[in-house]
């Protein structure tokens, strides 16, 4: 038995996020199949972390188990081009077989896309939020600040946290403009659902004067998700890196 | 009467490019539609060149005359409103009545993506040329260099040139590397049909060695299209900016 990691992209516009359910087209569904083709086995796929409806993946990674001496470069040039192609396989290696692709995450970032332009984009479209209002990005980079360190997101959560831990650490935090293009990017050690989506929206909700600049602080210590601001569209959103310990990445 | 000038990016992948045809979507009929359901009146548009099916813009130039005293801004909010998610409208202004889009334009820039990597790229899927094979770019930008200057480009024409004057200048041109993305950047006076897809064939020659480093100066001087590489793909192509003289642009 060997174990096999899979680091994929995909467009996620067209799928109904990573993981299998009935009645809908999932990235992992398609990756499933594509693995059929190629090994003639259905094997299990273990994703690194669920992604909504809509969101996109600049790095996913994911593991198989199989006994098939199938060589890697092989592999990813099989599934390439099996695969449809909003759906790519960059890197394909063996790793231990006790390594698992979300409990040995160490950290993701996610980048989050804002075109601020009064204009849509033909090459972003789907790709990024349209915010047609002026944005003030040296203020929204000084409050996502507030974000970082270990704290209880209760209130930047889409879920309830009655029966989980919502403590997060959150190593950075920053919004960036490039031209018409403002890309909020955060890295934690894990990520509540909507977490990031809820994280936009609150800085958006800052930029609107609906919450005052130090408000962050104020939000997370009320753990309370009517304080915060709306959940961001997930057409804007990309799990961006997924970091592991030792010599798996990086 | 008053000419507006309109400037617009296109997603080039649904269109058999700029120019109205019988059976087949343009990008000017879509527009013409638009401006159609904002002003009330069918009216001629008149664009800076004619581009290829399949080849994207971003940046091109046309202008529609018309007595209506509409807002340019109000326009430009109302055809983005209309127009399909793969064209849009980023600047609306009146320009002189002689001014026109393809007789007063000094120069034009086009770029050409290639993404060299083994693995396809959800993200540039239809917008850059998937090339696997090891790509030489210091080499390659040295070599396009022979395309500057004042030269007869019948051998980098897709057309005949019996007719017309095939000399045009190129101010610059130039390979760039940014990770897996290569760009193939040329400004010239003018293009003839096909040549920035045929240039881009020709140095991908000279990279699997089929034409010789020095083979550009030869194949101009032979006026000979068999002599010169393949035709690359639209999909890689961009109408990326263009130039008027004094103040209607830049």
């Amino acid at each position: 038995m060997r174990q096999i990691l899979l680091k994929i992209k995909y467009l996620g516009t067209n799928y109904h996020g990573w993981q299998v359910q009935d009645n809908a087209v999932t990235v992992q569904e398609r990756l499933q199949d594509a693995v059929e083709e190629i090994l003639g086995q259905r094997l299990d796929l273990t994703g690194c972390s669920r992604t909504d409806a809509g969101v996109h993946a600049n790095e996913y990674c994911c593991t198989i188990k199989t006994e098939s001496d199938v060589d890697c470069f092989k592999l990813q040039g099989g599934l390439n081009a099996k695969l449809p192609d909003d759906i790519s396989v960059f890197s394909v290696s063996d790793v231990d077989l006790d390594f698992h692709p979300r409990y040995s995450c160490v950290k993701k970032q996610y980048v989050y896309k804002i075109l601020n332009s009064r204009a849509k984009d033909p090459f972003l479209n789907g790709r990024a939020l349209l915010y047609p209002q002026p944005l003030d990005v040296e203020l929204l980079d000084r409050c996502a600040k507030d974000f970082i360190g270990t704290h209880d997101f209760t209130a930047l959560s889409g879920s309830k946290c009655e029966l989980e831990d919502c403590t997060r650490t959150i190593f950075d935090a920053s919004v960036e403009r490039d031209g018409d293009l403002v890309t909020f990017s955060v890295t934690g050690d894990g990520f509540l659902y909507n977490m990031v989506r809820i994280m936009v929206g609150t800085l958006l909700f800052i930029n609107e004067g609906k919450i005052k600049p130090d408000g962050i602080r104020i939000i997370l210590d009320k753990k309370d998700r009517a304080a915060a601001g709306r959940t961001a569209p997930a057409h804007g959103l990309y799990l961006n890196k997924v970091y592991y310990g030792g010599d798996v990445n990086e």
